[in-house]
C-alpha cells in the first residue's frame, strides 16, 4: 500500500485488520479440497476499497463496532464472488497478475466456488441481525448479476452505446459501492440524511473507479495492469473510451470494423491506437474528475473528523490516479 | 398433476396458486432480454414439492399466511437456480423432458442468469422480515453449493463412496427440504419441538427423494425421465445403486473399469445391466421405504388435521412411486 493510502485507512487499521481475519475463517471449512481454492481467493491481494467505505462510513457516530467489521466482510465476499464467476464468463487467465480460480481449476469448479463465496457473503450478513441492511445486500446481488446480464447482452453492438453505459457500471460497480457506505452508515447510527449523503458520495466514486479501470484497461501496459491491454474492446465491451471514440469518428470507425469482424484484430489495434493519441483520455479523466468532485460536495452535511477526512482523501486518492 | 399429488396438494391450492403468481413477477423485470429466460426458468414445470413442504409445514397454527407464501417461494426459486448452475457444471442438454437453459442460451448466460435467480430468492426471503428465517436460508445456500462442490470432487472416485454419498445428498438435496419445512413451521408459529420434528420429517422426504432419483436415472427410460439413463455413471457420479453394485463385487466391477478408462461405454452398460439384473433395485426400495417410515413416525407429536394429513400422504406418495 502506498503511503497516501496508509494515510487514508488510519483510522480503520484495526478494523480492516479484523475484516481479513474474518474472511479467513472460511478456510476453516469441513470440505478440504476448498481450501486452496478459498486460500487463493481470500489472499488475492486488492484494496479492500469496499470493505474501507463500509468501515469509514460507519465512523460518525457512536455504534456497536462488531457490525460494520461483519458488514465490511460480507461485503468484501461479495465482491470476491462477482470476480471469480466474471473472470469464468470472461475467460480471464490473469487478475492482479495472479492466475485466476478459472484458470487454475477450470470454469466448472470456478462457478461452484463463486456460487459457495456467494453464499457465505449471504451468512456474514445475516450476523449483522438487521433486516434493513440483509435486504439492500440480496438487492445488490441482484443489480450486480443484472449488470453482467446487461453487459453480456450489448457485447459486440455500438448501438446507444453511452446510455447502457451508465446504467451497466452503476449495477456492475457502483452499486456495491452504494450499498457498502449505505449498510456502514446505518449500522453506524448515522441519522436518515446522513446515510443518503454517505450512498450518493460511494456512488460517485464507484462510477468514477470503473470508468478509472476502464480507462486503464485501454491504456495500461498488460504488467502493471495484471492482464492483457484492450480486454475489454476484444470480448466486445464498450466502456467510455470506446464510445467516445465511436461518437467523435462516425466514419470508418475501427471498433464498428473489429465488431463486425473479429478477425480484424487489426482494427482493435487501431482503435486502441487513436483513443491513446486523442484527447480521449483526458476527456475521460475529466469525467472521473468530476465524479470525485461530486463525491466530495456530498460530504459537506456529515459531521468533521477522522472518518470525514479519510473519505474526503479517498475521493481524492481515485482522482489523483489519473494524473 | 395425478389424483393423488392433488389430494394432497388440496389444502394448499390457493397458496401454490400465489406462490406461482410470486415467481412470475421475476418477469417483470427492466432486463427485457431476460424475460424469455426467466419465463422458461418459472415455467418449466416441477411439482413444486420444496414450496408444499413450506406451506404444508406452516399450517399447525395461527399465522399471517403471506410469509409462508413468500418463504415457499424463495425456496422454489433458490431450487430453480441450483438447477441452473447444475446443468451448465453437467452439460445437461434436456430437464423435464424441456430443453435446459445451457443448451439453449449457452453456458456464459446460464451462470448469470443462475446468479440473478439466487439473488432474486434472497430478495424475496428478506419479506418474511425473519432474521433467523433468512440466516437459515443463507446457510442453505451455502450447503447447497458445498454439496455441488464435493460431488465435483468425489467423481470418479470409487473410494469411501457410501459415507460421501449421504453427506452429498443431505447437503444438495435433503437441505433445502429440511430448509423449507423448517422455516415454514417457523413462520407457521409451530413450537420450538415441532418446528424440529418437521424439519426431521422433511430430512428423511429429501434423503427419500434423492435415492429415488438417483435410481431412476439408473432404470427409467430417456422419454419418461426427460434425461438420458445412466446420466450420473457416465459423469462419473456414483449413487447409491452404483454404490451397490461396488460393495457386491469387489472383484472387476464395471463401473471401476469405466471410471478408469472412460472410453469403455461398454462397461457402463455392463454396470447399469448388471444393477437392473440384480436384487439392487429392490434394496434401494427398501432404503427409501426406510426413511419414508421414519419421515410419517416424525409426525407422531404434530396436531391432528389437513396438514398432518397432507404431509403423511407426502411420504407414502413418494414410497408409492417405487412400485
Amino acid at each position: 500500500m502506498d503511503a497516501q493510502a496508509a494515510t487514508i485507512y488510519a483510522p480503520i487499521q484495526d478494523d480492516l485488520r479484523r475484516v481479513e481475519e474474518r474472511l479467513l475463517t472460511l478456510t476453516k471449512t469441513s470440505i478440504p479440497q476448498l481450501v486452496p481454492l478459498l486460500d487463493h481467493t481470500l489472499t488475492g491481494g486488492g484494496k479492500r476499497i469496499r470493505a474501507a467505505l463500509t468501515l469509514l462510513a460507519s465512523g460518525f457516530y457512536p455504534h456497536d463496532p462488531e457490525h460494520p467489521i461483519t458488514m465490511a466482510s460480507a461485503v468484501e465476499l461479495l465482491h470476491l464472488a462477482t470476480l471469480i464467476h466474471d473472470d469464468t464468463i470472461d475467460n480471464t487467465d490473469l487478475r492482479r497478475g495472479k492466475p485466476t480460480v478459472k484458470r487454475l481449476w477450470g470454469k466448472h469448479l470456478a462457478v461452484l466456488l463463486g456460487d459457495y463465496v456467494f453464499a457465505a457473503s449471504a451468512t456474514f450478513v445475516c450476523d449483522t441481525q438487521n433486516v434493513r441492511v440483509i435486504r439492500r445486500f440480496a438487492e445488490t446481488i441482484m443489480e450486480l448479476a443484472a449488470g453482467q446480464v446487461i453487459e453480456y447482452f450489448s457485447c459486440y453492438q455500438p448501438e446507444r452505446a453511452r446510455q447502457l453505459y451508465q446504467d451497466r457500471i452503476y449495477r456492475k460497480t457502483a452499486s456495491l459501492f452504494c450499498t457498502a457506505a449505505e449498510t456502514g452508515a446505518i449500522l453506524g447510527n448515522a441519522p436518515e440524511a446522513q446515510v443518503q449523503s454517505l450512498k450518493d458520495f460511494a456512488y460517485n466514486i464507484g462510477m468514477a473507479f470503473q470508468v478509472m479501470d476502464d480507462l486503464l484497461d485501454v491504456q495500461g501496459d498488460t504488467a502493471v495492469l495484471g492482464k492483457p491491454v484492450g480486454n475489454d474492446l476484444l470480448h466486445g465491451v464498450l466502456t467510455l473510451p470506446g464510445i467516445m471514440l465511436l461518437e467523435r469518428y462516425p466514419e470508418n470507425n475501427p471498433i464498428e470494423a473489429f465488431f463486425l469482424d473479429q478477425n480484424q484484430s487489426d482494427k482493435l489495434e487501431q482503435a486502441l491506437e487513436m483513443i491513446n493519441n486523442s484527447d480521449i483520455i483526458p476527456d475521460c479523466y475529466e469525467v472521473i474528475r468530476d465524479y470525485c468532485r461530486q463525491a466530495v460536495d456530498l460530504l459537506a452535511s456529515l459531521p468533521e473528523g477522522q472518518s470525514h477526512h479519510s473519505l474526503t482523501q479517498l475521493a481524492d486518492y481515485i482522482w489523483e490516479r489519473t494524473r
